[in-house]
Protein backbone atom coordinates (compact mmCIF):
# COMPACT_ATOMS: atom_id res chain seq x y z
CA UNK A 1 0.00 0.00 0.00
CA UNK A 2 1.42 3.18 -1.32
CA UNK A 3 0.59 5.94 1.04
CA UNK A 4 1.16 9.83 0.33
CA UNK A 5 1.89 13.36 1.48
CA UNK A 6 4.33 15.20 3.95
CA UNK A 7 1.63 15.22 7.26
CA UNK A 8 1.89 11.96 6.58
CA UNK A 9 5.21 11.40 6.66
CA UNK A 10 5.62 13.51 9.51
CA UNK A 11 3.09 11.29 11.40
CA UNK A 12 5.03 8.28 10.83
CA UNK A 13 8.17 9.83 11.52
CA UNK A 14 6.76 10.45 15.32
CA UNK A 15 5.24 6.89 15.65
CA UNK A 16 7.21 4.77 18.36
CA UNK A 17 9.66 2.41 16.70
CA UNK A 18 8.04 -1.04 15.63
CA UNK A 19 4.56 0.75 15.77
CA UNK A 20 4.41 0.19 11.77
CA UNK A 21 6.53 -1.80 9.21
CA UNK A 22 8.01 0.87 6.54
CA UNK A 23 8.98 -1.20 3.33
CA UNK A 24 10.29 2.27 1.70
CA UNK A 25 10.13 5.34 1.43
CA UNK A 26 10.51 6.99 -2.53
CA UNK A 27 10.74 10.97 -2.53
CA UNK A 28 10.74 12.71 -5.87
CA UNK A 29 14.59 13.01 -7.91
CA UNK A 30 13.51 16.61 -8.86
CA UNK A 31 16.29 18.58 -8.00
CA UNK A 32 14.16 21.60 -6.88
CA UNK A 33 13.30 19.25 -3.82
CA UNK A 34 12.51 21.86 -1.15
CA UNK A 35 14.06 22.20 2.40
CA UNK A 36 10.92 20.93 4.00
CA UNK A 37 11.51 17.38 1.95
CA UNK A 38 15.54 17.19 2.67
CA UNK A 39 14.22 17.39 6.90
CA UNK A 40 11.83 14.53 5.96
CA UNK A 41 14.51 12.52 4.66
CA UNK A 42 17.30 13.12 7.00
CA UNK A 43 13.88 12.01 9.39
CA UNK A 44 13.32 8.73 7.35
CA UNK A 45 17.17 7.68 6.75
CA UNK A 46 17.88 8.25 10.64
CA UNK A 47 14.95 5.61 11.01
CA UNK A 48 17.26 3.23 8.62
CA UNK A 49 14.49 2.54 6.32
CA UNK A 50 14.51 2.28 2.82
CA UNK A 51 15.36 5.28 0.86
CA UNK A 52 14.76 5.91 -3.05
CA UNK A 53 13.96 8.22 -5.35
CA UNK A 54 12.13 8.67 -8.29
CA UNK A 55 10.36 10.72 -10.88
CA UNK A 56 6.76 12.24 -10.99
CA UNK A 57 5.74 9.76 -13.23
CA UNK A 58 6.54 6.97 -11.30
CA UNK A 59 5.49 8.74 -8.38
CA UNK A 60 2.13 8.87 -9.97
CA UNK A 61 2.03 5.50 -11.20
CA UNK A 62 3.19 4.14 -7.82
CA UNK A 63 -0.08 6.05 -5.71
CA UNK A 64 -2.41 7.43 -8.75
CA UNK A 65 -2.33 10.63 -6.78
CA UNK A 66 -0.81 13.87 -8.72
CA UNK A 67 -0.91 15.72 -5.65
CA UNK A 68 1.38 13.60 -3.60
CA UNK A 69 3.69 16.22 -2.56
CA UNK A 70 7.08 14.08 -3.68
CA UNK A 71 6.75 11.32 -1.32
CA UNK A 72 5.47 7.97 -0.85
CA UNK A 73 5.52 5.84 2.00
CA UNK A 74 4.95 1.68 1.15
CA UNK A 75 3.89 0.39 4.15
CA UNK A 76 2.26 -3.23 3.93
CA UNK A 77 -0.69 -3.20 5.53
CA UNK A 78 -2.52 -0.63 7.71
CA UNK A 79 -2.11 -1.43 11.54
CA UNK A 80 -5.29 -1.58 13.00
CA UNK A 81 -5.47 -2.18 16.55
CA UNK A 82 -6.88 -4.72 19.13
CA UNK A 83 -10.30 -3.48 20.79
CA UNK A 84 -8.11 -4.85 23.87
CA UNK A 85 -5.44 -2.17 23.07
CA UNK A 86 -7.79 0.47 23.08
CA UNK A 87 -9.37 0.16 26.26
CA UNK A 88 -6.72 -0.28 28.08
CA UNK A 89 -5.03 1.44 29.79
CA UNK A 90 -7.65 3.79 30.49
CA UNK A 91 -6.81 7.60 29.88
CA UNK A 92 -5.89 9.66 32.72
CA UNK A 93 -8.56 11.29 35.21
CA UNK A 94 -10.75 7.76 34.06
CA UNK A 95 -12.04 10.32 31.37
CA UNK A 96 -12.40 8.74 27.31
CA UNK A 97 -14.10 9.14 24.02
CA UNK A 98 -14.49 6.71 21.70
CA UNK A 99 -15.99 7.03 17.92
CA UNK A 100 -17.78 4.32 16.70
CA UNK A 101 -19.05 4.31 13.26
CA UNK A 102 -21.47 2.56 11.48
CA UNK A 103 -20.89 1.52 7.86
CA UNK A 104 -19.77 4.44 6.88
CA UNK A 105 -18.78 4.45 3.38
CA UNK A 106 -16.94 7.52 1.39
CA UNK A 107 -13.44 7.13 2.55
CA UNK A 108 -13.56 11.32 2.68
CA UNK A 109 -15.97 11.26 5.44
CA UNK A 110 -14.15 8.56 7.37
CA UNK A 111 -10.46 10.36 7.11
CA UNK A 112 -12.18 13.70 8.05
CA UNK A 113 -14.03 12.05 11.17
CA UNK A 114 -10.43 10.50 12.12
CA UNK A 115 -9.15 14.03 12.03
CA UNK A 116 -11.96 15.55 13.85
CA UNK A 117 -11.33 12.66 16.60
CA UNK A 118 -7.75 13.34 16.82
CA UNK A 119 -8.14 17.28 16.38
CA UNK A 120 -10.84 16.50 19.56
CA UNK A 121 -8.47 14.78 22.24
CA UNK A 122 -10.79 11.51 21.12
CA UNK A 123 -8.89 8.20 21.83
CA UNK A 124 -9.72 5.93 19.04
CA UNK A 125 -11.90 4.60 16.35
CA UNK A 126 -14.40 1.71 15.80
CA UNK A 127 -14.94 0.65 12.35
CA UNK A 128 -16.99 -2.51 11.04
CA UNK A 129 -15.29 -4.96 8.74
CA UNK A 130 -18.44 -5.19 6.25
CA UNK A 131 -20.26 -2.65 4.26
CA UNK A 132 -17.88 0.30 5.31
CA UNK A 133 -14.71 2.02 4.31
CA UNK A 134 -11.88 0.87 5.50
CA UNK A 135 -8.50 2.79 6.24
CA UNK A 136 -7.07 3.28 2.49
CA UNK A 137 -4.03 5.94 1.34
CA UNK A 138 -7.18 8.42 0.60
CA UNK A 139 -8.73 8.46 4.31
CA UNK A 140 -4.63 8.53 5.66
CA UNK A 141 -4.44 11.72 3.35
CA UNK A 142 -7.30 13.35 3.96
CA UNK A 143 -6.55 12.45 7.71
CA UNK A 144 -3.69 14.71 7.34
CA UNK A 145 -1.81 11.72 8.93
CA UNK A 146 -3.81 11.52 12.10
CA UNK A 147 -5.18 7.90 11.56
CA UNK A 148 -1.30 7.03 13.10
CA UNK A 149 -2.17 9.01 16.36
CA UNK A 150 -5.08 7.19 17.00
CA UNK A 151 -5.90 3.29 17.54
CA UNK A 152 -8.58 1.87 14.55
CA UNK A 153 -9.92 -0.79 15.56
CA UNK A 154 -11.82 -3.30 13.07
CA UNK A 155 -14.54 -5.46 14.12
CA UNK A 156 -17.12 -8.02 12.67
CA UNK A 157 -20.01 -6.68 15.06
CA UNK A 158 -20.47 -3.62 16.00
CA UNK A 159 -23.54 -4.44 18.20
CA UNK A 160 -21.79 -6.74 20.00
CA UNK A 161 -18.48 -4.59 20.38
CA UNK A 162 -21.15 -1.58 22.13
CA UNK A 163 -22.00 -4.73 24.74
CA UNK A 164 -18.16 -4.90 25.65
CA UNK A 165 -17.20 -1.04 25.55
CA UNK A 166 -20.48 -0.98 28.04
CA UNK A 167 -19.04 -3.45 30.55
CA UNK A 168 -15.66 -1.64 30.40
CA UNK A 169 -17.35 1.55 31.48
CA UNK A 170 -18.31 3.44 28.54
CA UNK A 171 -21.99 5.04 27.84
CA UNK A 172 -23.24 4.62 24.28
CA UNK A 173 -24.38 8.11 22.25
CA UNK A 174 -26.14 7.45 19.00
CA UNK A 175 -26.49 10.07 16.64
CA UNK A 176 -29.33 10.38 15.48
CA UNK A 177 -32.25 13.01 13.37
CA UNK A 178 -34.37 13.01 16.10
CA UNK A 179 -33.77 12.59 19.79
CA UNK A 180 -32.57 14.78 23.04
CA UNK A 181 -30.76 17.70 21.66
CA UNK A 182 -27.10 17.41 22.03
CA UNK A 183 -26.36 20.64 23.09
CA UNK A 184 -28.82 19.09 26.72
CA UNK A 185 -27.22 16.18 26.93
CA UNK A 186 -24.68 15.39 29.72
CA UNK A 187 -21.61 13.00 28.76
CA UNK A 188 -20.36 10.71 30.69
CA UNK A 189 -16.78 10.09 31.97
CA UNK A 190 -16.55 7.24 29.31
CA UNK A 191 -18.64 8.14 26.33
CA UNK A 192 -18.40 6.24 23.01
CA UNK A 193 -20.55 8.55 20.27
CA UNK A 194 -22.17 6.66 17.31
CA UNK A 195 -22.08 7.96 14.01
CA UNK A 196 -23.89 5.81 10.83
CA UNK A 197 -23.99 5.46 7.17
CA UNK A 198 -24.64 8.27 5.34
CA UNK A 199 -27.96 7.68 3.82
CA UNK A 200 -29.60 5.06 6.17
CA UNK A 201 -27.71 6.09 9.42
CA UNK A 202 -27.51 3.95 12.49
CA UNK A 203 -29.04 0.36 12.08
CA UNK A 204 -31.93 -0.70 14.57
CA UNK A 205 -29.98 -3.47 15.95
CA UNK A 206 -26.72 -0.62 16.86
CA UNK A 207 -29.17 1.73 18.12
CA UNK A 208 -30.46 -0.66 20.38
CA UNK A 209 -27.57 -1.16 22.15
CA UNK A 210 -27.17 2.39 22.63
CA UNK A 211 -27.60 4.29 25.91
CA UNK A 212 -28.92 7.86 24.74
CA UNK A 213 -30.20 9.19 21.71
CA UNK A 214 -28.49 12.73 20.59
CA UNK A 215 -29.51 15.09 17.83
CA UNK A 216 -27.87 18.31 16.59
CA UNK A 217 -30.77 21.16 16.71
CA UNK A 218 -31.00 22.06 13.17
CA UNK A 219 -33.09 24.60 10.97
CA UNK A 220 -36.63 23.09 10.64
CA UNK A 221 -36.99 21.67 7.09
CA UNK A 222 -33.54 19.83 7.00
CA UNK A 223 -33.00 16.50 8.19
CA UNK A 224 -29.23 15.95 8.50
CA UNK A 225 -25.74 17.06 8.30
CA UNK A 226 -22.79 15.31 6.22
CA UNK A 227 -21.79 12.99 8.49
CA UNK A 228 -18.48 14.13 8.86
CA UNK A 229 -19.61 17.43 9.81
CA UNK A 230 -22.19 15.88 12.68
CA UNK A 231 -18.88 14.24 14.13
CA UNK A 232 -17.17 17.32 14.15
CA UNK A 233 -20.02 19.37 16.06
CA UNK A 234 -20.40 16.56 18.33
CA UNK A 235 -16.76 15.45 19.26
CA UNK A 236 -16.23 19.25 20.25
CA UNK A 237 -18.93 19.69 22.10
CA UNK A 238 -18.13 17.04 24.19
CA UNK A 239 -14.65 18.91 24.50
CA UNK A 240 -16.10 21.60 25.49
CA UNK A 241 -17.68 19.93 27.79
CA UNK A 242 -14.05 18.39 28.64
CA UNK A 243 -12.85 21.45 29.49
CA UNK A 244 -9.65 22.30 30.21
CA UNK A 245 -9.30 19.34 32.15
CA UNK A 246 -8.86 16.71 29.52
CA UNK A 247 -6.37 18.80 27.62
CA UNK A 248 -3.10 16.62 28.47
CA UNK A 249 0.25 18.22 28.62
CA UNK A 250 2.47 19.32 25.17
CA UNK A 251 4.60 16.41 24.70
CA UNK B 1 -25.86 22.23 -16.26
CA UNK B 2 -26.83 19.27 -15.52
CA UNK B 3 -27.82 18.69 -11.80
CA UNK B 4 -28.57 15.41 -10.17
CA UNK B 5 -30.13 13.88 -7.37
CA UNK B 6 -33.48 13.50 -5.48
CA UNK B 7 -32.69 15.85 -2.59
CA UNK B 8 -32.18 18.54 -5.60
CA UNK B 9 -35.38 18.18 -7.24
CA UNK B 10 -36.56 18.45 -3.82
CA UNK B 11 -35.35 21.82 -3.50
CA UNK B 12 -35.91 22.91 -6.32
CA UNK B 13 -39.18 22.22 -6.13
CA UNK B 14 -40.19 23.88 -2.78
CA UNK B 15 -38.22 27.66 -4.92
CA UNK B 16 -40.31 30.21 -5.61
CA UNK B 17 -41.99 30.45 -9.50
CA UNK B 18 -39.26 32.36 -11.42
CA UNK B 19 -36.43 31.78 -9.02
CA UNK B 20 -34.69 29.39 -10.76
CA UNK B 21 -34.73 29.14 -14.74
CA UNK B 22 -35.19 25.26 -15.19
CA UNK B 23 -35.02 24.15 -18.76
CA UNK B 24 -36.19 20.02 -18.22
CA UNK B 25 -35.88 17.02 -15.82
CA UNK B 26 -34.79 14.13 -17.28
CA UNK B 27 -36.20 11.15 -15.39
CA UNK B 28 -35.10 7.41 -16.13
CA UNK B 29 -37.13 5.46 -18.02
CA UNK B 30 -36.86 2.01 -15.98
CA UNK B 31 -40.05 0.62 -15.20
CA UNK B 32 -39.12 0.00 -11.77
CA UNK B 33 -39.38 3.75 -10.99
CA UNK B 34 -40.57 4.18 -7.36
CA UNK B 35 -43.35 5.94 -5.90
CA UNK B 36 -40.83 8.45 -4.95
CA UNK B 37 -39.25 9.55 -8.38
CA UNK B 38 -43.61 9.14 -9.63
CA UNK B 39 -43.74 12.10 -6.98
CA UNK B 40 -40.94 14.08 -7.70
CA UNK B 41 -42.42 13.90 -11.89
CA UNK B 42 -45.72 14.68 -10.73
CA UNK B 43 -44.58 17.49 -8.73
CA UNK B 44 -42.42 18.89 -11.70
CA UNK B 45 -45.33 18.58 -14.04
CA UNK B 46 -47.31 20.60 -11.91
CA UNK B 47 -44.94 23.27 -12.15
CA UNK B 48 -45.16 23.25 -16.13
CA UNK B 49 -41.44 22.07 -16.62
CA UNK B 50 -40.69 20.53 -19.32
CA UNK B 51 -40.20 16.22 -18.45
CA UNK B 52 -37.91 13.46 -20.48
CA UNK B 53 -37.40 10.05 -19.71
CA UNK B 54 -33.93 8.69 -20.77
CA UNK B 55 -32.26 5.23 -20.26
CA UNK B 56 -29.19 4.90 -17.12
CA UNK B 57 -26.73 4.73 -19.96
CA UNK B 58 -27.78 8.46 -21.67
CA UNK B 59 -28.23 9.70 -18.14
CA UNK B 60 -24.85 9.08 -17.16
CA UNK B 61 -23.75 10.60 -20.56
CA UNK B 62 -25.27 13.59 -19.47
CA UNK B 63 -24.25 14.41 -15.76
CA UNK B 64 -20.96 11.63 -15.39
CA UNK B 65 -22.35 10.60 -12.61
CA UNK B 66 -23.21 7.02 -11.99
CA UNK B 67 -25.27 7.84 -8.19
CA UNK B 68 -28.24 10.11 -9.78
CA UNK B 69 -31.16 8.67 -8.65
CA UNK B 70 -32.56 8.46 -11.90
CA UNK B 71 -33.47 12.48 -12.09
CA UNK B 72 -31.30 14.71 -13.40
CA UNK B 73 -32.41 18.36 -13.59
CA UNK B 74 -31.22 21.10 -16.49
CA UNK B 75 -30.66 24.27 -15.70
CA UNK B 76 -29.11 27.25 -17.54
CA UNK B 77 -27.21 28.37 -15.14
CA UNK B 78 -26.75 28.70 -10.97
CA UNK B 79 -28.78 31.48 -9.64
CA UNK B 80 -25.75 33.04 -7.56
CA UNK B 81 -27.47 36.37 -5.32
CA UNK B 82 -26.29 39.52 -5.43
CA UNK B 83 -24.60 40.94 -2.31
CA UNK B 84 -27.47 43.92 -2.47
CA UNK B 85 -29.79 40.97 -2.02
CA UNK B 86 -28.48 39.16 0.89
CA UNK B 87 -27.81 42.20 2.79
CA UNK B 88 -32.03 42.75 2.53
CA UNK B 89 -33.92 42.74 4.29
CA UNK B 90 -32.33 42.34 7.79
CA UNK B 91 -33.31 38.97 9.64
CA UNK B 92 -35.89 38.90 11.87
CA UNK B 93 -34.99 39.98 15.21
CA UNK B 94 -32.04 41.33 13.31
CA UNK B 95 -29.90 38.57 14.14
CA UNK B 96 -27.97 37.16 11.51
CA UNK B 97 -24.96 34.72 10.54
CA UNK B 98 -23.34 34.58 7.26
CA UNK B 99 -20.43 32.70 5.78
CA UNK B 100 -17.62 33.91 4.15
CA UNK B 101 -15.05 31.58 2.37
CA UNK B 102 -11.83 32.98 1.20
CA UNK B 103 -10.52 30.84 -1.65
CA UNK B 104 -12.12 26.76 -0.88
CA UNK B 105 -11.13 24.64 -3.90
CA UNK B 106 -12.30 21.53 -3.32
CA UNK B 107 -16.48 21.26 -4.26
CA UNK B 108 -16.89 18.82 -1.50
CA UNK B 109 -15.64 20.97 1.05
CA UNK B 110 -17.89 23.98 -0.37
CA UNK B 111 -21.02 21.27 -0.69
CA UNK B 112 -20.67 20.15 2.57
CA UNK B 113 -19.76 23.89 4.05
CA UNK B 114 -23.25 25.32 2.60
CA UNK B 115 -25.66 22.31 3.55
CA UNK B 116 -23.92 22.96 7.53
CA UNK B 117 -24.44 26.76 6.99
CA UNK B 118 -28.81 25.62 5.96
CA UNK B 119 -28.70 23.46 8.55
CA UNK B 120 -27.82 25.77 11.38
CA UNK B 121 -29.91 28.52 10.52
CA UNK B 122 -27.12 30.45 8.33
CA UNK B 123 -28.23 33.40 6.25
CA UNK B 124 -25.88 32.98 3.08
CA UNK B 125 -22.46 32.39 1.61
CA UNK B 126 -20.02 34.54 0.13
CA UNK B 127 -17.34 32.92 -2.08
CA UNK B 128 -14.89 34.82 -4.62
CA UNK B 129 -14.67 34.76 -8.30
CA UNK B 130 -10.85 34.11 -8.24
CA UNK B 131 -8.85 30.47 -7.21
CA UNK B 132 -12.59 29.28 -5.50
CA UNK B 133 -14.86 26.50 -6.34
CA UNK B 134 -17.86 28.23 -8.01
CA UNK B 135 -21.25 26.11 -7.30
CA UNK B 136 -20.83 23.25 -9.48
CA UNK B 137 -23.52 20.28 -10.03
CA UNK B 138 -20.83 18.17 -7.04
CA UNK B 139 -21.45 20.98 -4.91
CA UNK B 140 -25.10 20.82 -5.52
CA UNK B 141 -25.05 17.17 -4.74
CA UNK B 142 -23.08 17.16 -1.89
CA UNK B 143 -25.05 20.20 0.09
CA UNK B 144 -27.84 18.20 -0.40
CA UNK B 145 -29.59 20.21 -2.72
CA UNK B 146 -29.67 22.93 0.37
CA UNK B 147 -27.52 25.67 -1.94
CA UNK B 148 -30.78 26.49 -2.95
CA UNK B 149 -32.16 27.36 0.65
CA UNK B 150 -29.66 30.14 1.00
CA UNK B 151 -28.25 32.95 -1.26
CA UNK B 152 -24.89 32.19 -2.49
CA UNK B 153 -23.45 35.69 -3.25
CA UNK B 154 -20.01 35.81 -5.60
CA UNK B 155 -17.59 38.49 -5.84
CA UNK B 156 -14.45 40.00 -6.91
CA UNK B 157 -12.81 41.44 -3.92
CA UNK B 158 -13.64 39.49 -0.78
CA UNK B 159 -11.42 41.81 1.85
CA UNK B 160 -13.81 44.99 0.00
CA UNK B 161 -16.75 42.54 0.37
CA UNK B 162 -15.97 42.44 4.30
CA UNK B 163 -15.83 46.14 4.56
CA UNK B 164 -19.29 46.33 3.01
CA UNK B 165 -20.63 43.99 5.57
CA UNK B 166 -19.36 46.17 8.62
CA UNK B 167 -21.07 49.10 6.72
CA UNK B 168 -24.47 47.00 7.35
CA UNK B 169 -23.89 46.52 10.65
CA UNK B 170 -21.55 43.03 10.61
CA UNK B 171 -19.26 41.69 13.51
CA UNK B 172 -16.36 39.80 11.51
CA UNK B 173 -14.57 36.43 12.76
CA UNK B 174 -12.02 34.80 11.36
CA UNK B 175 -11.31 31.32 11.84
CA UNK B 176 -7.48 30.96 12.42
CA UNK B 177 -4.97 28.07 13.60
CA UNK B 178 -4.08 30.91 16.36
CA UNK B 179 -6.76 33.08 18.38
CA UNK B 180 -8.69 33.49 21.16
CA UNK B 181 -10.58 30.25 21.60
CA UNK B 182 -14.09 29.95 19.77
CA UNK B 183 -15.71 29.15 23.78
CA UNK B 184 -14.74 32.54 24.50
CA UNK B 185 -15.75 34.67 21.84
CA UNK B 186 -18.90 36.76 21.82
CA UNK B 187 -20.74 36.70 18.75
CA UNK B 188 -22.54 40.04 17.46
CA UNK B 189 -26.08 39.61 16.61
CA UNK B 190 -24.98 40.57 13.28
CA UNK B 191 -21.82 37.52 12.62
CA UNK B 192 -20.22 37.17 9.64
CA UNK B 193 -17.39 34.07 9.74
CA UNK B 194 -15.11 33.78 7.65
CA UNK B 195 -12.86 30.39 6.21
CA UNK B 196 -10.07 30.55 4.22
CA UNK B 197 -8.55 27.92 1.64
CA UNK B 198 -7.87 24.32 2.80
CA UNK B 199 -3.83 24.88 3.35
CA UNK B 200 -3.17 28.23 3.35
CA UNK B 201 -5.73 29.37 5.24
CA UNK B 202 -7.17 33.12 5.20
CA UNK B 203 -5.18 35.56 2.77
CA UNK B 204 -3.36 38.31 5.43
CA UNK B 205 -5.35 41.02 3.31
CA UNK B 206 -8.58 39.43 4.57
CA UNK B 207 -7.75 38.85 8.18
CA UNK B 208 -6.89 42.46 8.57
CA UNK B 209 -10.36 43.35 8.07
CA UNK B 210 -11.71 41.03 10.41
CA UNK B 211 -12.96 42.13 13.57
CA UNK B 212 -11.74 39.11 15.52
CA UNK B 213 -9.69 36.06 14.89
CA UNK B 214 -11.03 32.89 16.79
CA UNK B 215 -9.37 29.36 16.54
CA UNK B 216 -11.35 25.92 18.19
CA UNK B 217 -9.31 24.55 20.84
CA UNK B 218 -7.36 21.58 19.76
CA UNK B 219 -5.56 18.81 21.00
CA UNK B 220 -1.63 20.18 21.24
CA UNK B 221 0.65 18.61 18.40
CA UNK B 222 -2.70 18.91 16.01
CA UNK B 223 -2.30 22.05 13.95
CA UNK B 224 -5.86 22.07 11.68
CA UNK B 225 -8.80 20.33 11.27
CA UNK B 226 -10.59 20.13 7.54
CA UNK B 227 -12.18 23.23 6.29
CA UNK B 228 -15.66 22.22 6.27
CA UNK B 229 -15.46 20.36 10.09
CA UNK B 230 -14.21 23.47 11.19
CA UNK B 231 -17.12 25.20 9.68
CA UNK B 232 -19.54 23.01 10.86
CA UNK B 233 -17.93 24.07 14.65
CA UNK B 234 -18.10 27.28 15.14
CA UNK B 235 -21.68 27.74 12.83
CA UNK B 236 -23.32 25.66 15.28
CA UNK B 237 -21.40 26.84 18.47
CA UNK B 238 -23.11 30.09 17.25
CA UNK B 239 -26.81 28.16 16.74
CA UNK B 240 -26.40 26.96 20.28
CA UNK B 241 -25.32 31.04 21.49
CA UNK B 242 -28.04 31.88 19.67
CA UNK B 243 -30.52 29.55 21.25
CA UNK B 244 -33.96 29.18 20.57
CA UNK B 245 -34.59 32.60 19.52
CA UNK B 246 -33.39 32.32 16.49
CA UNK B 247 -35.29 29.30 15.16
CA UNK B 248 -37.72 30.24 12.81
CA UNK B 249 -41.00 28.53 12.68
CA UNK B 250 -41.77 25.45 10.43
CA UNK B 251 -43.26 26.89 6.90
Amino acid sequence: MYLHGRNVLREILALPAGRLNVKRIIFTDSENADAGLRRLEDGARSRGWKIEFAGAERLFQLCREKKNQGVLIEIKRFPYADLDELLSPPSAGGESTLVVLDRIQDPHNLGAIVRSCAAAGGDGIVIGTHSAAEVTPAVVKVSSGLVFRLPVVRVANIAATLEKLKKRGYWIYASAMAGPSLWKTDFAPKTALVFGNESEGIRRLVRERSDHLISIPMEPGVDSLNVAASAAVVLFERRRRLGERAVPAEN
